[in-house]
Formats: structure tokens, sequence, C-alpha cells
């Protein structure tokens, strides 16, 4: 049924990346390989398409790189002791990873009923040693969104500490904290982006932080003066001039979701209103046969099943409609043989 | 006399990448760009090449990648207060941009007469707060070599300190330390390697550090699961692959200094026997001028004159022949018009 291998468990774009992006690829050189890249049209580029100035953007080597450098900025001063990250569970990993492996301690709350924004528990946890707190939004892996009014209280709760808000999947949906008017009265609000989902570069590794530009002063430091490399460079402005692209794959993911929300309906399995680019779907008991009976058919989907707060859960992504048809009749089977 | 503008002030590879890493490029699709890197065949090129085990082997994105996360390793634990840094004056500068980027603070000692390596001075300032010692070999700006000896009795005199030995240049000429027989028996040494000088490779970045697995553990938990990007992992087996590349651009790198010194010498002017890409040439007073004057021939080299230990010094990259047989009489005339 399947003809080829399919790649759902890693929120990727199923589609490729612009055939724009490709020829301007194209167009690069063997000196392009063996000197030092030149930023100076990408950073316009990434400015002009967040709708922000330049110097309210750092170009990271995917946003992992502004999470590392949003980390170390925060703990940078350590004479308060050892410093604590923030959290919800389930939450993207790399925030807990980095905060250890820079010798800091993760502090992590529940995400509300339903994957609610947990902002009133967030500001109970936050405490004297609290130097960063990390927010996905939309959250991953439900795909719930928070609201930029909860987000922005919570900044101002745990000032001077840092709010990052992990906007990898805003693209897909929801409302974004990043613009310069609300970043520049926000002096401890740093939000993070990614080219790697709607504008299918995950290859690439480009990624953006966007904050005020002496929030980012430190953040500047941490990242090194060459960090994406000279084919993600070229990438960038050719990806955000393609508009149509995004929008066209924007639109593919969205209606992907809905007919992965219909299937759930049909089966009779929890899921919740996602904005992002992938579904979380509660499978129950059987999520880790299913998980193994795609893998058979050649699709790749994502078990969270064991992690707090996503007992028996699944999480699809949701690219192309094509791909999102042929994995339907997939998961219907495998979820119905594992019953 | 110059025809196009000669890049000869970042110690790039002036002659491009090898064609078969190019061929290698345009054998990545639309595909390669929205999904995650692989790394195995990266890996294990790399290993073979650098004539390590693959655990010895931390692939970074540019070298530069790899100091953040040696520096972030060894700053992790801050029990004994701020953490320093140690190394030399003149050098590389991301040793203290990241030393105070992460908290630190770094301590410096000069290199010794003709930038001997001053192992003895390092071995002194070394105190209770120092947790990594950077060394450059062969040294940047001046191209002297340390002696392998010489930096493992610094190894085992700042243990458990890591030493970090920056091989940034080692292909061009020096001993390497970089041996799993000696890496092995050294838990706190760390070598660096780039990939962007005799490869020339420094706009795709690609960088190593190499080490014990178990020292190598909280590096690599600081480095991002996907770091290099997908086009400069394709690219570095075949780089590696090529090594009839690397020694030719490695013998027009030795060609090259050996005729910018007979340059120094026709015009009585200091210089110091590099093993590097680049020759370190004392011009005095006049030296700001001088690189003014090769800027207006479409020509950089790298001003390094107001630096403590490089007073009125130039740093010329020392590339392809061709290149050199332009600059020399270029900078002949700019260096007689300025005396």
């Amino acid at each position: 049924m399947v003809n080829r291998p399919m790649r759902l468990h890693l929120n990727e774009n199923t589609a490729g990346c612009s055939p724009a992006v490709f020829d301007a690829l194209t167009r690069l050189g063997r000196g392009d390989a063996s000197i030092y890249p030149d930023y100076g049209a990408a950073r316009r580029a990434a400015a002009a398409s967040l709708g922000v100035s330049v110097d309210y953007v750092l170009l990271t080597n995917g946003l992992d790189e502004g999470i590392l450098a949003v980390t170390g900025a925060a703990f940078r001063d350590r004479s308060g002791g050892v410093p604590e990250g923030l959290g919800v569970t389930p939450a993207f990993d790399m925030y807990e990873t980095l905060v250890s492996a820079l010798g800091g301690r993760m502090v992590t709350v529940p995400m509300g009923d339903g994957f609610a924004f947990p902002g009133a528990a967030l500001r109970r946890a936050a405490g004297p040693a609290t130097r960063i707190v990390f927010v996905t939004n939309p959250h991953n892996p439900s795909g719930v969104p928070a609201a930029a009014d909860d987000l922005l209280a919570l900044a101002q709760a745990v000032a001077p500490a840092l709010l990052f808000v992990d906007e990898a999947y805003i693209d897909f949906g929801g409302d974004t904290i990043a613009s310069e008017r609300i970043l520049a009265s926000t002096p401890n609000l740093v939000a993070g982006r990614t080219f790697s989902k709607a504008y299918g570069l995950a290859g690439l590794r480009i990624g953006a932080l966007i904050a005020r530009p002496d929030t980012l002063e430190p953040m500047r430091r941490i990242v090194p003066p060459y960090s994406l490399n000279a084919w993600a460079a070229a990438a960038l402005p050719a990806a955000v001039a393609d508009v149509a692209y995004r929008d066209w794959y924007v639109a593919q993911a969205a209606e992907s979701r809905t007919r992965l929300a219909a299937m759930c309906d049909r089966l009779g399995l929890e899921s919740w209103p996602s904005r992002g680019n992938f579904v979380l779907v509660r499978v129950g008991d059987g999520a880790r046969d299913v998980v193994a009976a795609l893998a058979a058919h050649g699709i790749r989907v994502r078990d969270r099943s064991s992690e707090t707060g996503c007992e028996g859960c699944i999480r699809i992504t949701a690219g192309l409609v094509e791909d999102t048809d042929r994995v339907i009749p997939a998961f219907e089977e495998a979820v119905c043989a594992a019953r």
C-alpha cells in the first residue's frame, strides 16, 4: 500500500524545500565552499520575513543552537548558585538536555487539562534560582496553542528571568509574540523560530532568536560568528521570498490535520485541536504495537506513549495531504489489529 | 596588477573545495533540504581520516562550535566559583570570547621569545579555578609549532583541568597529539580539528573534537543532535576521500610560505618559521598603511599590528602559489612606499 518510507516522526516538511530554494543552491560553486559565509542578505531576508528590524534577529544553526544560546546567556551569572530552567511536561527534550549540559537544574510543571497552557502553575513554580522559562507555542506534542496575553503575563511575572517562547510551529497556527512592538517593551522575552518546518529547510539548519538588541547581545556572543553554512545562507532569502510555497504547504498541513482528526473521531480515539504540523493521538495500551505495525509498512510515527502526560499517545506529522491519505488506512488497520 | 579580490586575511583555502566535493553536493536534492541530516557516513569518514575510532570523534558545526562545547563542558560545574580559562596571547579570539560569554574569566600569558610555546609559564599560571587551557598548534598567528611532548607535559600538569589543543592548522605542519594511543591515556586532553583549511570547506562549517569517549560525553550533550547541515554531511566523506587534493593544496601552501619568507628576507622584515597556511610579518609602524595599500589593490591581509605580542605585524595567508606570486610584488611596493 505504501511505496516509499514515510517520515512522519520528526514533524519535517514532507514535500521537500521550495524549488526556488533548490535553484538558489545550484548557483553556488566550489569557491563558496572554501570561504567563510556572508550573512548580510540572509539577515535582511529573515528580518523582513519576520517583520522586525535586523538587530532584533539572531540567526542560528537551527533553533537548537538558539536554545543553547538563550540558555547559556541565562546561566552566565552563577552568583546565585545552581541556575534553574523552568518548563512544562511533556515538552521538547532539548530544553532539559541543554539546561543539564550547561550545569543547571530543570524544574517542570505538568500541562493543564487538555494540554492547556499552565500559566498559573509556572508562575507558582518560578523561584529565585529560575533564570529561564521555556514554553513552546503551539505546544509540542499536542499542538494546543497558548494565548499571547497569557504568555506576556508570564513574562512580566518571572522577570528578570527570561521567557523563551519557542515558536517552532507558529507558521502553522497560533498567535506570535515576536512583534517588535511587544518585544521592545518586554526585555526578558525571547522568541524562537525555525525555517525547518513550513519552509522545509530542516536539512539546512536555520533558526532565529528574536528579541530586543540588548537582550540578544549575550546570545550573540555565544553563537559563533560563522554559524549557518554558505548553503543555508543562500537558501534563506530564496525560501522567504517564495511565500506561495509556504502558504501552500501550511494549507496542506491544515487539511492533513483535519483528516487526521476525522480519523480519530471515526476510531473513537482522543486527540487535541492542534495548530502545529502534527496531531497527537491517544491510542492507549496498544500504542507501541501500532507504531511497530506502521513501521512495518514503512511509515514512521513518533511513540510518545511512555512520557508523563502523553500516556498511550502517538504523534503523527501532518504534512502533504497525499501522504496523510496513505497513512490513514494503515493507521486504522493497525489500531483495529491492536484492539 | 591584481584582477580579482584576493582573500588572504582569514587563512581560507584560496583554491576552492575539491571538485569531488562539489560533485557530491550536486547529487543532493530538494528532499535532502527538508529532512534532518544523517551523520553515519560523515562520522565514519571523519574517524577514518583522523585515524581514530568513531567514538573518539564529535563532529561540530565548524571548530568554533567545538570550542563552545569544550568550554561549556569545562565550565559546567561552578561549585568552585567563577571558572577560569587559561591561554596565551596573541591567540585566536574565540577562546576569550566564549570564556567570557559563558561567564568565565580568561587568564593569559605571553608567548615565549620567537613565539615559542610557553609551557612553563602556563603551568605557573594554572590555579585552582583553571578549568581549561587553550593552545593552538601550530600557533596562530605566528605559525610556530609546539612539541607534542611539551603539550603532554602540560596536560599532566594541569589535570583535571582540560587541555584543549586547537589543531586547526595541523594539516599544514606540526605534530598532532590526536592519536588514540595518546588520548586514551590522557583523559583531560581534547584535540580540535577543522576541515575548513586544507580541505577547503570553511563555507560548509565542519570541525571535530577528538578525545576519549568519556571525555567527549559532556560535550556531546552540548552540541545539538543536528549540527552539521545536510550539505556539510555530504561533503565530508568526499573531501577526506580526495587525499590527492588535500596533499596538493598543502604543498601549494608550503611553497607559498617559502616564497613569502624569501620576500621577508629580501625586505629585511622579521618573520617566523610558520607551519600553518599563513606567515606573520613584522612590518613595523607602517603596518596599517601597508594593509590599506594592499586593500586598494584588492588584496585583503590581516592587520594584527595592535595586538599584544604582534606589534607592527601583518598576517598573510599562504595559499595558491599563483596568488602568492601576485601578492608579493604588491606587498613589496606597499612596504617600500610606507618606509
